[in-house]
């Protein structure tokens, strides 16, 4: 129940466990073809450039930046948590010239704001992230996207945390470059960075002056090998493959809404829950994520023996807070296959346990209530 | 048996299946720190920067690469097959001045070519290939590294075949840098990249005037996570740590000395077998890796048609030549795992089958003849 990864599903195990085959022979192509037309479905997207990367999700992060920019172009980044911030230094790596504009941390960026930053800016590209991992805040995309293209910019989208929990919209929302990661919704092992690229952004890519600075996320080298010609590339992590195809397949059994209604509830019984005890969140109202519950540490409440007990002595993980959080919010994840009832009140009854043994005033029980209660509308 | 990925262990193969932990959890803290020093026994150094890049080999020559190149470097390249070509392409896109020195494909670079390179780009750094796997060729890498560093050169080597099937001997040869891939002779499937920095290459990173240009590959950063700080960079792709693991502990339980010894073993039946069919190596004589035979393929041989039946009736992978060497050769691997007598015999007597359908003239039995006579002595 931390920022991630999340609980893998048990079928997912099962297929990574399975034997490897070469990265060229026909079933594994296959699997390939199969694998990118669910996530085409899962990302909402016709983009026939949709893909896994081969690593983690801030490569995916570095891909999008890296195949879109080149030495002097520039970029606005919305920075308000840690992934945007990475987003600026990645972005600064490739050479770009970077305009921050900023948000408190938990808070979200209004049209106005990306209006005056994009005046300001002129930039190629405009970066920001959905769903911050660190914040817990909850971005809307589709009207910024308006005016993103308005002014002639690319708009690139960190759903590393979204992807799978709540609705990403790629071709509804207009949006040119996307990437996620394997171990959050989808409930699959680190490993893999789900990308894709509008047409828009392929012909950006397809015209650059100078080579992609990464020949291991190049995506035109990476299209020969998705594409038709299977042109070899590097050797493709095969056994994640397996993984990532099995939790896609785990996902679209469920139904992308009934997955999406599911993490939303499970939150709602969460919040509930949190809030008989005195417990808010650290995003602001009417932006908090279902799938990342940043919420603030009371007073009074040791933050790192509280997650050292609930680790040690329940085997539940949290996420500590990171950098201005860093003490004052735990992070605790309802992503995916963790996003389960029973783990909701499980969590709840040890935290009720641990709040007893520092004091913390509360009524017992308060918390299971008004959870369950939620679970009976 | 194709150049990789190899068959997985089915220990590694568990071990890849078992439940995702979190990335900063004691137990995988512990598990990193296990595996770090089972890489440094594997890399026969005590550098302390030997860790395992989160992508696969490939992105372990772009790590080597770019962490040691500023834009402006100069540096020289081996060139004697794909993975020569492959780094020079990696360099250059790091911004380096690249000088190329070739060999012809199969043959291996003197001293005294290095020598002459040497002179010509006074490099930063000098990178090499020691097992081409596009070639088969085995390069004798310990006299290289002597006049590389009395030119005051840096050394990179690619040991992507060679780890785990011949020594790779990084502080008796003094590499300054090196990487390589868990789908080769590590019996693991692709997803991880071992590298190892010498002291003096950290102290190049150290003060480099600029940033390395990949965030995700930046060793100043892997080293906060990597160290005892444990500061979060990127999300661990945990269960390829799990497989990756555990294929070290199989290596060392049967010794590095005896799993020298079975690749060349299982290497010198095959290549006594195919000699018996007048099939000979790609690679110069006395130059030829054990655990990638490159062979020539006979006059009037259908190379694809062998090869897919091979795959479709028998279930056995083989690789296809690349680049000049399309449609000429085959590369058999008998890496990790996949280096056993009984693979060689299969293999042998499934190619007299096919050979004999296609009127090839040879005696029958006579591979297996030739093989077993290795196996006997």
């Amino acid at each position: 129940m931390g920022p991630g990864p999340s609980d893998v599903h048990p079928r997912v195990l099962d297929a990574l466990g399975k034997g490897t085959i070469g990265h060229l022979d026909p079933y594994y192509l296959e699997l390939m073809d199969r694998m990118q037309q669910m996530l085409r479905d899962l990302f909402q997207t016709a983009n026939r450039m949709t893909i896994a990367i081969s690593a983690t999700g801030s490569a995916g992060m570095e891909a999008a930046v890296v195949n879109l920019i080149e030495p002097g172009d520039s970029m606005l980044v919305c920075v308000n948590g840690v992934f945007g911030m990475r987003m600026a230094d990645v972005a600064t790596r490739a050479g770009a010239a970077v305009t921050q504009i900023k948000r408190p941390w938990g808070e979200v960026f209004t049209v106005d704001e990306l209006k005056q930053g994009l005046a300001q800016a002129k930039p190629k590209v405009v970066g920001i992230v959905m769903a911050e991992t660190s914040t817990g805040a909850w971005q809307p995309i589709e009207e910024i996207s308006r005016v993103v293209h308005e002014a002639g910019s690319l708009l690139l989208v960190d759903t590393v945390t979204a992807l799978g929990g709540i609705p990403v919209e790629v071709d509804a929302w207009n949006i040119d470059a996307v990437y996620s990661g394997t171990q959050k919704c989808l409930s699959c092992p680190p490993g893999l960075a789900p990308v894709s690229f509008s047409q828009r952004a392929l012909d950006v890519i397809l015209h650059r002056k100078t080579k992609v600075q990464s020949w291991y996320l190049d995506i035109n080298l990476l299209a020969n090998y998705w594409g038709t010609d299977r042109v070899y590339h590097h050797t493709a992590p095969v056994n994640m493959t397996y993984a990532l195809y099995e939790a896609l397949r785990i996902i679209f059994e469920e139904g992308l809404d009934k997955c999406f209604a599911r993490h939303m509830r499970n939150h709602q019984a969460l919040r509930a829950g949190l809030a008989s005890l005195g417990i808010g969140y650290a995003a602001q109202d009417g932006h908090q994520l279902p799938m990342l519950n940043a919420v603030r540490i009371p007073d009074g409440v040791d933050d790192a023996a509280t997650r050292s007990a609930l680790l040690h002595r329940f085997g539940i993980e949290i996420g500590a807070g990171l950098g201005e959080f860093r003490g004052k919010v735990w992070r605790i994840g309802l992503m995916g296959y963790s996003s389960r009832a029973n783990n909701v009140l499980l969590f709840l009854s040890v935290l009720e346990q641990l709040l007893a043994e520092q004091g913390y005033p509360f009524e017992h029980g308060s918390s299971i209530a008004a959870a369950n209660a939620v679970y009976a509308t």
